[in-house]
């Protein structure tokens, strides 16, 4: 029996002894890897400032220092220089990008940077079908509410339901403000529109919420911001699927072809999938130019006094000025991708 | 002129390598780094199980095969053991705790674990600023509506800014609950319950948007739930301020010796923090049967019909059982404190 005894207590000083030892190890491997860290990234940070050095010598190349030529094969040469340390492991040492209010207001001072390649691509992946389960949501949840309203609720749109759905909005856009949000600070170049725009439909929802929904009589009337909502919202949901499937498809494209962002502009957009951008635009504008028109019918039940409060007024703002926004940002990046 | 192009050839060529080189390097780096980092997880495992092992063997020891004093010692080294791994520079290497829901739902497969302790503490200091800062507006807000309503309003709130104040809850809730879910990543001890009640309370404040805010005449009774419910928001500003004034000091005292909140265990909480707890608590059950008290004023109001909208039904259900689970978790916490 005192054997068993000598030999617990033996046990339990050598886990204080390996305790002991894993501290000075955690520490030692901190320390190298730290300092190993900051010379990777100084390397990159200066790197990258010769190679902007050299691309604005070049494309400065006024007084034909160079052969034209030979300009261009050595911008080719830089290109590719920063596509491998862009786009390669060097990528987790680039300085971060600085985190929005947006994430610092919600998450405080928490570095939402993946260091890893396959995790920011994961996190690129799960924004996408967190947006394909969403937008099937998006259509189905207020054409259910509109085709119950004329087929069993006599036209007249019962308060909590439309609430439910105007609470669920509110909770999507949050989401999705957020997390793309997170996937700039993991290095996608979105334009910072679409998160504004993200940031409006927020404000859009939290005011629906506010909305009374009036019962009868005249209810017709009364109700006719709320359905103009409504149909916007299905509208949103045929926008986001298509540009689910388009960007799904760029995305796999991409992955497939082991090259990321940068490199396409090298070798060009992927011809397919640049196809698809010219079918998917034609109606995205129509759909922007329905999303206006829905706006211009809000401020307008608002000016003639049918329904007369403040949030349908604040509502057909936001939805005009989100739909110039749209529009503007969809022309910009179609002119930015015809440039190459 | 011939010699400069030479020049910018050979450097766009030393980038070039450069890069390569780089690519290398931040690759071998990273490779070299998880080969290590893994291994002082398997480390870290492996003596969390020994440690468990050793523990239960020392408690269970009911045939006394070792002298009690000789067990007490020794427990005492496993703690000395668990404390090095859990606080010092090992920790990082522990598995992390699994992220909740809540977390995913928002911000997707983000880690959002900081690796370094000094930053973890930064997100609890700031966590606390930001309660601080939320505190005043609690207390300021709420208020304000509420003199305003009987000097100005002639007892009669507007619907706008009691609007502006719920979505500003809302938002707020929603901070404090992702934050927490933050903290909890990062190895906080908090109670499960805190944070549902704050998602309790996010539930309350969407609610109370779609909460109709009647106008005259008969003002003061249809607005009865309003009122009591800009009551209970300033009494939560109250236990906010006292409750992080007491929270700070603990976490103050805990950085200033140096030790985390695990080494408490053994050398037990430090008595001016402990003394403070014993003057809050009865302020908090005080404040806990103040808002149970305005969760079942909200019943009535709800069941004699001067306001019959489930939403005042819905606020006074949540109330008295966020009543009932702050009291019983505090009841809880004290006993675990006291046990020491
Ligand atoms: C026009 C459009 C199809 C271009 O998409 P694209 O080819 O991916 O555009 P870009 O090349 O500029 O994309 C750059 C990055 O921004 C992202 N992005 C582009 N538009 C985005 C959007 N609307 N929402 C979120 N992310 C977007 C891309 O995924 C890409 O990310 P990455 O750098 O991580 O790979 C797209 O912006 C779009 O669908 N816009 C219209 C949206 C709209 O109007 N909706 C409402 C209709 S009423
Ligand atoms: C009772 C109370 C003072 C105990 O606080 P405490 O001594 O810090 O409690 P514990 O030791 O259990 O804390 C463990 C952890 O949970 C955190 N925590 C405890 N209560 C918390 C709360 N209500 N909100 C957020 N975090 C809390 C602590 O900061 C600590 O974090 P750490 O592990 O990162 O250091 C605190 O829980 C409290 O104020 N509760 C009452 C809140 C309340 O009822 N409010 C509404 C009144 S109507």
């Amino acid at each position: 029996e005192s054997e068993s005894a000598k030999k617990i207590e033996e046990e339990v000083g050598r886990v204080v002894e390996q305790a002991k030892e894993l501290q000075d190890s955690a520490a030692s491997f901190i320390s190298k890897a730290s300092a190993d860290d900051q010379s990777l990234r100084n390397r990159v940070v200066s790197l990258d400032s010769s190679i902007r050095r050299l691309h604005s010598l070049l494309s400065h190349n006024n007084h034909n220092l160079l052969d034209p030529k030979l300009a261009d094969k050595l911008e080719e040469d830089l290109q590719r220089a920063r596509c491998i340390m862009v786009d390669g492991d060097a990528a987790s040492f680039l300085p971060p990008k600085t985190q929005g209010g947006f994430l610092k207001m919600f998450l405080g001072p928490i570095n939402v940077r993946a260091s890893q390649k396959d995790i920011q691509l994961k996190v690129k992946e799960e924004y996408n079908s967190y947006r394909d389960r969403t937008a099937l949501l998006f259509l189905f949840f207020p054409a259910a509410l509109l085709i119950l309203r004329s087929w069993i609720w006599d036209g007249c749109l019962p308060a909590f339901p439309v609430q439910l759905y105007e609470a669920w909005l509110l909770f999507l856009y949050t989401g999705l403000a957020l997390r793309e949000n997170i996937l700039r600070v993991n290095g996608s170049d979105i334009r910072p529109w679409w998160i504004y725009h993200h940031y409006c439909a927020m404000g859009m929802a939290l005011v629906s919420l506010t909305w009374e929904i009036k019962g009868q009589p005249n209810c017709t009337q009364k109700q006719r911001g709320v359905q103009l909502f409504l149909q916007w919202a299905m509208m949103q949901g045929v926008a986001m699927l298509l540009q689910n499937r388009y960007q799904r498809q760029r995305l796999y494209t991409r992955i497939a072809l082991g090259k990321a962002k940068r490199m396409d502009v090298v070798w060009g957009e992927t011809a397919g999938v640049d196809g698809q951008l010219w079918l998917l635009c034609p109606i995205l504008f129509i759909l922007q130019g329905f999303e206006a028109y829905v706006g211009l019918l809000l401020l307008k039940t608002a000016f003639i006094g049918v329904v007369s409060e403040w949030q349908v007024f604040f509502c057909g703002i936001l939805l005009v000025l989100m739909a110039v926004g749209n529009f503007a940002n969809t022309v910009q990046t179609l002119m930015a991708k015809s440039r190459f």
